[in-house]
């Protein structure tokens, strides 16, 4: 399954490595290795001993955790260009939550100790890594505000907002994963909220909903609709590629 | 105002600083100075150019955002032994919330360039740091995941078991700001449902809130109440002192 070449594209792709130099991504591809997983996988459990670090390629993957009243946490969902499992670095090396593929997903795992090496000896990789930290830290931040302060449509559209190109502000069209209930989860959201919330953003912004895609016809519109209820200015800074 | 014994003793005491060496923290103490605060004193506005960074040793600062309807998001509430404004440093320099002081606060602030300049040059300092962001992004998806699982008078349990040494299970007091409103942002509660949860909370667990004082005899039994609803293990791991 692996090819070099594809590995080398996802990974300059990615969030975390789109600043790295050539050298440093060739050696990840190299130490890398793509494998299909089918819907209802577990890549992990929680508090698994972590050897490896994951890059989602295309698919969806649900990160949770369980309470000791026995609910499930949905900590995120990660699709193309997001990693998961790297934190575990800092944390005694355990995963600090189970990884369940909720779709049909190609993913690359890297070592740990790759970036661990990479820590070690490239202070370059280190900054990117501080940066790349900062703009999770905010993010999160944001999700907490948005929490407060969006009202269930609108967050639905931020989630929307944050998977498409935001310079592009035509036509575009996004994949969600089939299952919505999982995005109700993401959002902490009851069922039956979210089915209703989508309904009046759909009313409200006019973007179709045709089984696992959304087809967007006015992202500004959307923006709007969305963003007035949060403090950050859309574009999403942390989403910028430059 | 200022002596360098005092500030030396609450830059060792904070979380960001806790590991570091005598030599480091002697360094942070001769370039910081330490402020008093009254009530209400905005310390900066979101947006401004940032110089320093801050470390609360006694009071309570509220961090927060508005957005474009008018809202204000209460980002974080912090007090002793928490800094803030540090994330400027991957921000462009810029601060990402504004801050003011809600009680009579003792401030120490510290230039930035400071820390720029131990991430530049001492590689003991960055991995202190990557281990500190780690914790913090864990918080913050702590935080999320609350705001689903946790009904509102176990989040104000769980915020209040944030602020005791966790190690001690008998009777304990903790100092809230006097104006319990601003926990209720910060917990993204209407004030109604705070107080509400509150009158709740004193009933199921005993404690009791005097003034800005809350009084627990039994932190197992606040801790039982409130972690149920948690994922994580308590005492919490990102408090712990080594």
């Amino acid at each position: 399954m692996k090819t070099d070449h594809q590995l080398q594209v996802a990974i300059k792709d990615s969030i975390l490595f789109r600043d790295s130099s050539d050298a440093f991504i060739s050696k990840i591809a190299a130490k890398g290795s793509m494998t299909h997983y089918k819907k209802g996988k577990i890549l992990f459990v929680h508090e698994d001993q972590a050897k490896r670090f994951f890059l989602v390629k295309n698919g969806w993957v649900k990160l949770f955790r369980e309470t000791l009243d026995g609910e499930q946490a949905v900590v995120d969902m990660v699709t193309s260009g997001q990693t998961f499992g790297e934190a575990a670095l800092f944390q005694d090396n355990i995963y600090t939550y189970s990884a369940e593929a909720i779709e049909a997903s190609d993913i690359i795992s890297i070592p740990l100790s790759l970036l661990q090496f990479e820590i070690d000896n490239n202070p370059k990789f280190v900054k990117t890594l501080l940066f790349y930290n900062a703009s999770i830290r905010q993010l999160k931040d944001k999700e907490i505000e948005h929490r407060s302060l969006q009202n269930a449509s609108q967050r639905i559209g931020c989630f929307m907002l944050r998977l498409v190109d935001q310079e592009k502000l035509g036509k575009t069209n996004i994949h969600l994963p089939y299952d919505k209930m999982f995005v109700a989860a993401k959002l902490g959201m009851k069922p039956e909220t979210f089915s209703r919330a989508l309904k009046r953003l759909k009313k409200d912004t006019k973007i179709r909903v045709k089984g696992a895609t959304i087809e967007i016809d006015n992202l500004q519109q959307l923006s709007d609709y969305a963003c007035r209820a949060c403090s950050f200015e859309f574009p999403c800074a942390d989403l910028k590629k430059d």
